[in-house]
């Protein structure tokens, strides 16, 4: 059998960034398939807007920032439209242009510094737990944070694709 | 810094453990919400009923044994009614009184068997492919593969969570 270049946990490591850039993949890949107008409409009849769902996984990915201790969100307002507030609460949404350029800048951002993170940092605590309570709860660091937002995406991907464009 | 009992790749293993036993608990409370009756809704106008997508879900777990060298499938009619048919093709269906059954059963016998594994037979090589594929993808391991189950559940109860019950 081929020895891989990585150890075990790096290897782990790997699974888990390659299965979130997979799943940024597919949202892109969705946001690409129908011209602007479609992303207006509810995923199901009373439910989320297409564009909402998109703004929301922006607000999500952007929120690793300060999670991560890497700094500030880069869209701190797309937080205020998508995330604080649900559908159709704000009126004036950002174009579906400017939401795939956020989308694009965040996740070039975050893949280039997570390819240079060690499985080391990845086991290590987010900002959201304290020294004190990561000691007793070890499995609150980043590499468990990024599994959730990666299920956050398969979940919405999931209502994305009942979309119906006529 | 409170040093933990397991290894680093067995940290990482029980996080993506974790997240999968947590996702098939969601769906479980998620099945518990309504009569029965309530599941035979679509989840959204002309798309895939709630115990179609149940059902879905119970043979896409089933499929982990012969997937990881286990067995057989303990409910191989499943995959026949759920997973290879598409919804409304088969006339009869389960219960959802057996539907849960068989749903507690796969996950009782893989949880045990999950937890006994060690890393090492996690990122070994699952038994859709090759050793010789193996030696040139060594991402197709088992963990990779609950890994895309895990989302595949996200995905799915996205969209069951969107199911209206009157």
């Amino acid at each position: 059998m081929m020895t891989s270049t990585l150890d075990p946990t790096e290897q782990v490591v790997q699974l888990a960034l390659t299965s979130w850039e997979s799943r940024n993949s597919a949202l892109t890949e969705f946001m690409n398939k129908y011209n602007d107008a479609a992303y207006m409409q509810e995923v199901s009849p009373g439910r989320n807007r297409a564009i909402y769902l998109f703004g929301h996984l922006i607000a999500a990915n952007d929120a690793l920032f300060p999670l991560f201790g890497f700094g500030k969100r880069q869209y701190p307002e797309l937080e205020q439209i998508f995330s604080k507030n649900p559908d159709k609460a704000v009126e004036n949404l950002p174009s579906i242009a400017d939401l795939k350029k956020a989308w694009e800048s965040i996740n070039k951002q975050l893949s280039g510094t997570f390819k240079a993170m060690t499985a080391e940092e990845w086991i290590d605590r987010h900002t959201a737990v304290s020294e004190e309570d990561f000691q007793k709860e070890p499995h609150r660091n980043k590499l468990n944070a990024l599994l959730g937002r990666t299920n956050h995406l398969s979940y919405h991907l999931g209502q994305l694709n009942l979309l119906s464009v006529n």
